[in-house]
């Protein structure tokens, strides 16, 4: 992928200075999900691994909304006719975005106004960083379509975000968490005013983009694969990440910046 | 096990609208458990695995209080006589109560007012979700009669809940937590005035009963199995789980009343 | 370890009713660890599994701060030079300092005022209760000297004191959270004037030390083995170490006491 000249189909992209834009683009139903975009988003995220001038990515919407989810006509319609390996082939497409995105190394942060439920919930949790403006809405709305919570890892990444009991409420009534809940409970890392929301997110990946681009992705491969290991595993996966991290140019680059009173500049190896 | 009709020896029941109460009823000793109640609390909860008239339960206490945990005279004296076959035979009994208010597919509302203490406060732990009057007293007692923090699952389930710095000062100290402080902490979901509280039990209840209790049970499922899964197979796991849902009829019924503009009516199946 | 004589030479110790304290002594550079007193803490830390006279551990800074890392000329410097043997030592030997501290039976007490960053913060992080002055200033800075956040357990750690979000953004920023914050997100037990910081922290020991230090012992091995086992694999090995516990003379004492309308002395057997 040439993130210089990428034109997707089926959302908008934009890239300077290192950051990537992804805005979801159908306003006029509140940016929902389709089969393409579903795969399209996946397919994007996994470039992503091998697209190294990608620092950081901004995950947004257009108009106002983050993402109303799956669209009702073209995906709801549909999986209400499909047999079980459509149905897995469907819930795996989906997860595999999840997965897409976690595994990326590039630190994505959600900037989220308005609508932000189903699927579009999911993405938020999905990401690294989460700044909402003060009118967000988010649902985990599964049980209210006759769905289970547990749509692309929710049952196991909402909790690790505001904890079990918080989680528990969210999957079992499908409810909108307002953005002040979800700013107390850990959801969001900051609200901003909807005006400022998208030049907040710009700067937040300017600072990431402008770090250890390199020891970020180990960064984030780490809080993955350190999910379930016990304490002593952790401790000497850690030993091992950070060794490596420290041959890296960018760690000399901060010593002797420290050394000299300046400034360091990362170049991300 | 027949909901209409059931009558407990230990604890009182009542069932309507799918709605099931269970009410420790010893207040006169602010509801404490024996060594029969507990074990027919376990038995109970067990056999609400194969009774799906039951769609939610409320777990409370009589007069006031939420339940004062091991009685005294009734567990803790004759704990202290017994050899350690017996004392492993009593320890894994109230664990398997736990694990079965875990393993039912119904979700579990604690009404908590007063004093919720010891095995009382693992009760609301193992809840799904908590609601509790402003004057609710909440201690992990156990080191406070010469034991560990580690009764019933509480080393794993309360850091889920509080994080795990909260947990250990809650665990080494057996201090009591106040309402506001769970509140804020994520351990109860809402406060309630105390003469509300019952009947807003009854309210989350019956949402739930009224939501897709299948598809509510594969959320607990989930949300149990998924606690020591890494991500990616956690995603795989909710790939599986949620495409079993896709095919009830819930999931088109949803569906169907959302094309007709109305009200979803589901039926758990 | 004879706690009574101890004296290390890289950090102060002093020792009186159970309660042993170190301070991190370097205050002109605000506290700083080097080669040697990483591997002196961590001997330290490692000989307390055998030392029972000491049943809490409060661990401090001198001058108004706590401690300020890794020291950049003793230890980043050399650090820039070495190959990848010897940097796997080194960061061997900072996570085995984690894992000492979370594997003595002792509750550690971070006391902590003004700087805590780096290692400092990571110190701060695997005791098992922290407290802090409001002036506190805590940063997990990794990312700004070139490296991961994955430092000595970070990744694995500190999302499960404060949650998956606000972790990734201390991680990824190297930013410094405030007392405020850290007392908000759940990190600080308690914020403490620094005037009374110590004479607090002391109190919070006391209690600990005056409790069943066995059953202390053995609620602090749980909180660390339960870490990623499953829900019901985790009460069973509840099960097996509360009847340990319920074997011990201090449960005995507490029972003999509630009978006879007295407060418990514990002995720690």
């Amino acid at each position: 992928m040439n993130p210089a000249t990428h034109t997707p189909e089926h959302f908008l992209w934009s890239f300077a200075d290192g950051v990537g834009t992804v805005t979801l683009n159908r306003p006029e139903k509140k940016n929902p999900l389709t089969f393409e975009s579903y795969a399209e988003l996946r397919d994007f995220f996994r470039a992503l691994v091998y697209t190294p001038e990608v620092k950081a990515i901004i995950l947004t919407g257009e108009g106002g909304n983050f993402c109303s989810g799956g669209d009702v006509n073209e995906i709801i319609g549909p999986l209400t006719e499909m047999d079980m390996p459509q149905l897995l082939e469907f819930t795996r497409m989906t997860g595999d975005l999840v997965k897409a995105i976690r595994h990326c190394p590039q630190p994505v942060i959600a900037a989220v106004d308005g609508v932000c439920v189903g699927a579009g919930a999911i993405l938020a949790m999905a990401s690294d960083l989460r700044i909402a403006a003060p009118d967000a809405k988010t649902a985990f709305l599964f049980n209210r379509v006759g769905l289970a919570g547990c749509d692309m890892g929710a049952c196991a990444i909402l909790p690790r975000i505001i904890g079990q009991g918080r989680a528990s409420e969210l999957l079992f009534f499908g409810r909108s968490m307002s953005a002040e809940e979800g700013e107390r409970w850990g959801f969001w890392n900051a609200l901003i005013e909807a005006d400022d929301l998208l030049s907040e997110a710009g700067k937040w990946a300017a600072r990431i983009a402008a770090g250890p681009t390199f020891a970020n992705g180990i960064t984030k491969t780490q809080l993955n694969a350190e999910w379930d290991m016990g304490i002593d595993q952790a401790i000497e996966a850690e030993a091992q990440a950070q060794a490596i991290c420290m041959q890296t140019e960018d760690f000399r680059r901060a010593y002797r910046a420290f050394i000299a009173k300046e400034k360091p500049v990362f170049e991300g190896n």
